[in-house]
């Protein structure tokens, strides 16, 4: 079956029976990327569907903040290849309240994302709906593009940036507080991680994913992809910005808290044993994105979150669960 | 300002919204597909929503069914171009009574269209949503595109199969009543014209668009384009199964109904003058899809329509109007 293997939980149940009933009709699937050979290096592609009151409310966040968002969590997919973003495509579906200035400020977004990272958008579709939908196709290129298949034992598990301030921004907006300003940058304007990305897969990545769903479901798919072990320990975690005040509301610890925090758009990233702090520093030099060793890789299956002594069973966010 | 013009309408005056914002972080907008240059060959992407209530009733279709039909609306982007089709990746929202089964379904009819045009599914996104959602990305190449400019005064203008087939459908089904069984397998079943876009863009195809949104609005969009003045022979027009008998019960002349019918996924295509009845037989004999000339490209702008001695002001389906 031409399927990435993933981490538990009901989401990935629904995409391994897509996989066994696509059987040769699908590709492999389950990775952050799709990966089709084409003259002159692969060709990387993800597409990625952000929906009205799912992942993002229109009273939190303006048009164009929606429209970066979206763009930036497509992108980052990319990123977690090693891929040179190209252009994006973008369906969009309309609420008929949405006027013609809210999607002046949607294009705006997506095309202020586009451009950080030196891409284009290339077109869309347009429909109305009842309510706000839009779902970005991310293009790109990659000479190698890294999987989350090839962790070693031995190796390192890296984290770029921080975790949990989006989680942060989320849970205050929910609850009616203001936010924490720099969790709501977070959370609004997340930066796609591809320059860290292309760093890091021309320093021999040897399996990425971006930190879509918390670390403490996406550190499992690395580990069942390269059919590995993951030691991953928490007080390590770089937490994000509001992460200490809100764990605290949520009667959580902090470093729990931001390992189940989802949309940081962080790289998780397993890197040889002789990649060493000082290499971090080199690539926070010159990227200005931090690194921080959260674990390592060992033989055997699963993740162990280790956190104060003991030993806890995380998962991560999962939209079905 | 890089957008293809396009025909009136207030989807349309959206799009030149949107391109205006983008500016140089978009491409060339506006066309049936994205074209990307790459080494070995342009790549040719196109991107295409299904909402549930919106483009389809879950009561209508099976799951197998709406799956197709969403696979089939973009790779008919693909033939627009003359483009050979590669995968496809797919964002589904999945309303919570959507079973296990129903997704089986859908992923059936997805990988069952893409297998017909030699695709595969390269991948997708899952999320939870109110409503059914499917986004469907094509993707392909093509040596040389085929875009909606280009069509010159002296062209004849053509168009496969037949039309309003998929209108007759939609009409029984919304008034309750049975539908025409091959109106209903135009509309549940559509063959995208990949084989009959590449022979017809080897053969010299000017311009070529696919009907989506019916011919009276999507010959607008090829006369803007290219630049030119078309005139429309609506008696020419082949007509789709099952229109007759729902245009007489919605008090339209057959010929209008199926020009003003969305969604048959038929090729619009300028063809050089001396493309002959000839050309499109043999074109039929090879693809068994036929070929109907409607009409003729002069200078000057719009599209005549020409019915029984008058000439009428038609408009197609508008997602806005």
């Amino acid at each position: 079956m031409p399927l990435t293997p993933l981490g538990p939980g009901p989401e990935f149940d629904r995409i391994r029976r897509i996989a066994a009933v696509l059987g040769p009709r699908g590709a492999q699937l389950g990775d952050d990327c799709a990966v089709v050979e084409w003259p002159g290096g692969a060709l990387v592609l993800s597409v990625d569907l952000a929906l009205e009151d799912v992942h993002f409310r229109r009273s939190w966040l303006s048009p164009r903040e929606i429209g970066w968002r979206a763009g930036a969590a497509a992108l980052s997919d990319l990123a977690a290849d090693g891929a040179e973003p190209v252009g994006m495509l973008t369906s969009v579906g309309l609420p008929p309240d949405f006027g013609d200035q809210a999607l002046e400020g949607l294009a705006r977004g997506l095309g202020e994302v586009a451009a950080l990272v030196g891409a284009v958008v290339l077109g869309g579709d347009l429909s109305r709906a009842e309510r706000l939908i839009l779902d970005v196709v991310a293009v790109g290129r990659a000479e190698r593009p890294v999987t989350r298949a090839g962790a070693r034992p031995g190796d390192g598990i890296w984290v770029t940036g921080s975790l949990g301030g989006a989680r942060a921004a989320w849970s205050a907006l929910e609850a009616g507080r203001p936010p924490d300003r720099d969790a709501l940058e977070r959370f609004a304007h997340p930066v796609p991680r591809i320059v860290p990305g292309r760093v890091l897969a021309a320093a021999g990545a040897r399996a990425m994913l971006d930190v879509s769903d918390g670390v403490a479901g996406d550190a499992r798919h690395l580990a069942a992809a390269s059919d590995v072990a993951l030691d991953v320990d928490l007080g390590t975690l770089p937490l994000g910005p509001g992460v200490v005040a809100e764990a605290e509301k949520a009667g959580q610890a902090p470093a729990v808290f931001a390992a189940q925090g989802g949309e940081d758009y962080e790289l998780l990233v397993a890197l040889p044993e002789d990649f060493s702090r000082n290499d971090a520093l080199a690539l926070q030099r010159t990227t200005g994105v931090g690194l921080t060793r959260v674990g390592t890789v060992r033989a055997g299956s699963g993740v162990s979150f280790r956190y104060e002594g003991a030993v806890l069973d995380l998962s991560g966010y999962d939209h079905f669960a």
